[in-house]
């Protein structure tokens, strides 16, 4: 039924767009034509260094995407806060004659930091094919000859493969191969690549108030974020907020020698341990007081969503070696509802080689919140603020004095971070979500994954609270094995294929 | 009274030795005509790279120190082990005619690992002048021309300044010293320098094995450790015994992304947090069975030491900036008569700019055990094994399989080290004992401190099981405010010439 229906459609809008499935079958045959030539292209984006706070580098990615958007005559800009040292925004668009709806493709340029001795064989910024995963024992291959068949469970690693200049290539070879293939998208097309995602997105909303006019639209597809864990495709309504804390707490005013003090100077790994212990129980149940009190509820179309997801936990737990989840048997789709406390990081002395018999003077951990709809990121980092503080720790933003230490037992240098973000949810039963599930279903000729929340986190609500609350919908394409803000981050071939055939899609969806 | 005594038994011991009040007489003299000399010599020895498992640089050392004995005429020899990468013991001897006694005087001449980051405008193997310490302010001085004095509050700043190429290079001067005033030892002088102690001398007992005939004596002089907190010259009966142990828990096999899986898959960090938290409670009392039973207590001898010694905590707490210290109330002197666990450093993920929103795949931390005589090491060890098995883990020592992953739900890979020793306590009453409190107490011009326990530790149990129980003291001469195993490590300049005059006062003891 569903197939019939998606042919009448095409026939009723193939005035100004062949239909989708028409659409997918040309986009393939020009990727099929092009494969060595588009993951050159790829390669060559992937070598640009993008951590946000490497300014230099980033301005090389800025001007690298204006450059391609130019070639392309979709009337590049850059978007940029008052601060020149923020990344800026890459602006591009493609406007149609007759088309009545305006859709901003959204995709973010910058990575997340990382440590390049943490990499397997490979470097973050020096891409490489390899056979398969990593974990499965995929090899490293040479680029390949033109004589060379491309396979697509082949893989990419480098930095943001994946996480997401996978998302912002797959969205300039869409508009590639509708050009080549002379199809007309159907609504207006704007792209707006960010370029500090990663570190907090701190200026987005200076950057959309700015260029509000500009970004004017009747939604935002954005592309960031893991495809299904089954490999099907999904289209999701929402994401996770996010926020941090930097958490230090204090021994001596030194380092001590662990042998003429230890029994006596108070080691502050262990206060750092006896104060983290407070905050989750072994289920992984976040402990402090309202965690969870202004969670807002699902509604009844998003539980249906939920429940007829595929259940993939079992797969799940035995490819990533666990025996056990938390949460007390409930599935891994149900508790990215809930927020969540993570420790992201923790460190105190030195571990391994660099290893030494002392006492530390200091204890540090950053733990990561995930925020939900009806949580506020400033009044969640409050009430972990308020919990360390009934743990009797005197609660400070800055380095104690040595009145300070000489005056409280336990103290703790708190800080919250200020680009923390909230979640947000669109409704699932707008025109533009039911346009964009059907353009998702046509690309992946089937059934798809239509989730109320990704677990993961967009700085969706501040630009929907910036530009006046209209639909955003998050259309993954990365494989959920990415390994995405870790070291050895990758994308499998066939995703970044399929990534173009969804959002070749999605530029001639109707609604 | 003390000093008519000792004027007394300079007459006696005239002959072949000058007195000891003359001895320091001569040496401050030959100290203070060629302190330009002596720091340059310092620096030099300070300048080569000294952590063990460096085998090029240890290798430079021992040479170093080679030769320096060779120049001296102290027939100097490498004590090697079979494993020739195992850094060597420098051995060297000044036999005295005559001379009824023979003490050997041991130094280490290898550093602690370190982390050149952590340190303060300087670099660990670059030794720097400053005028104070650090942390009142002292700054950075050139190398003293001929003509500018040195001042002796400023300290040297270097990797082993104190600990222990301070104890190494002082033993040198004190005979420098003695030859250059004609003063001839009492004792037969044997100097062992070891070369791995901060690795945990693994291979000392191998090496003093095969030399049992040649390290023949009548006691060994450890110079080792700093000085008592009051500023007073101290002589210590035994060192605490030490060993540690290397353990990681585990989350999933690959680091996940905190927002897709929070909640859900378990988090390393927290997992090592509940864990370590059942080990002490918050007065610092080591929860785990049997910690304390095997202690010996102390002689009546060594409590009256413990209750003679300045009371120095408060001032120590106001000092290293703490308003409370562990052990409810009892003394430091007192609490480094038990067995200590220490976090000595502790990492899962990333902190800092490297810190990144994935729930890590492991969490490691050092533990640091001490140990008082009474305890064995692998006892203590296993103790602590069985403690965490006790927690619900599965414990292995290497690093688990998918298989093992899938079936135990808490996972410890506990390694426990291989080089770690026993405690040692000598006798307070024994003649070699008497003899060294007299000669510090000459060369200290007064009140020194006795304790039978160091908190720190050193392989003594190893040497006296070795060569026949035959005693071991300990006299320290760094400042205690050395850093010693952390960054910064430096050494008061006083502290130097008060070592050269210990020593030489040691080297014309009577017994």
């Amino acid at each position: 039924m569903k197939r019939i229906y998606i042919v009448s459609l095409t026939l009723i809008i193939a005035a100004h767009a062949v239909g989708q499935s028409t659409v997918t079958t040309s986009v393939r045959d020009y990727r099929q034509k092009n494969e060595h030539k588009i993951l050159k292209e790829f390669f060559d984006l992937l070598s640009i260094p993008n951590v946000a706070s490497d300014t230099k580098n980033i301005y090389r990615n800025a001007n690298y995407l204006v450059n391609e958007l130019k070639k392309r005559g979709l009337k590049p800009r850059l978007l940029t806060a008052a601060d020149k040292k923020v990344p800026p925004a890459v602006y591009g668009e493609w406007i149609v004659p007759g088309a009545k709806r305006t859709v901003v493709f959204y995709a973010h340029y910058d990575g997340q930091p990382t440590d390049p001795n943490e990499w397997t064989g490979s470097r973050p910024w020096e891409p490489v094919l390899r056979s398969g995963a990593l974990k499965s024992g995929g090899k490293s291959l040479p680029f390949p000859a033109q004589t060379t068949k491309i396979d697509s469970e082949w893989r990419v690693y480098a930095r943001s493969a994946s996480d997401d200049k996978g998302g912002t290539f797959t969205i300039l070879k869409a508009i590639d191969a509708l050009r080549a293939k002379n199809v007309t998208p159907s609504v207006n097309i704007k792209l707006f690549f960010e370029g500090e995602e990663e570190a907090g997105s701190s200026n987005l909303r200076e950057i959309i108030t700015k260029h509000k006019a500009l970004l004017k639209s009747d939604g935002w597809i954005i592309c960031d974020g893991p495809a299904h864990q089954s490999g099907k495709k999904q289209v999701v309504f929402g994401v996770r907020g996010v926020t941090s804390v930097d958490l230090t707490v204090y021994g001596a005013n030194r380092s001590l020698h662990s042998g003429h003090y230890g029994n006596w100077s108070p080691n502050p790994g262990f206060r750092l341990v006896k104060l983290l212990n407070t905050m989750k129980d072994s289920d992984g149940r976040v402990l402090i007081d309202g965690w969870y009190d202004d969670v807002e509820p699902l509604s009844t179309r998003e539980i249906e969503a939920i429940n007829s997801a595929p259940q993939y936990d079992e797969e799940l737990k035995k490819q990533l070696g666990l025996s056990e989840a938390e949460g007390k048997g409930k599935s891994l789709l149900e508790l990215l509802n809930q927020p969540s406390l993570n420790i992201n990081g923790m460190k105190t002395g030195n571990v391994g080689s660099l290893a030494r018999n002392i006492i530390p003077s200091t204890a540090n951990a950053v733990l990561g919140l995930r925020l939900v709809k009806g949580n506020d990121h400033k009044r969640q980092i409050e009430k972990l603020r308020k919990h360390i503080e009934k743990q009797g720790f005197y609660v400070i933003d800055r380095e104690p004095t040595e009145a300070e230490r000489l005056k409280y037992p336990l103290i703790a240098k708190f800080l919250g971070e200020s680009g923390g973000y909230n979640a947000q949810r669109t409704k699932m039963d707008l025109p533009f979500s039911i346009g964009t599930i059907k353009a998702v279903r046509t690309a992946a000729n089937g059934d798809i994954v239509t989730l109320p929340t990704l677990g993961g986190s967009l700085p969706l609500s501040i630009v929907t609270e910036t530009l006046d609350d209209f639909p955003t919908i998050t259309v993954p394409i990365a494989n959920y094995d990415n390994n995405q803000h870790a070291a050895d981050e990758n994308i499998r071939i066939q995703n970044l294929w399929d990534g173009i055939e969804i959002f070749a899609n999605l530029m001639t969806m109707e609604f």
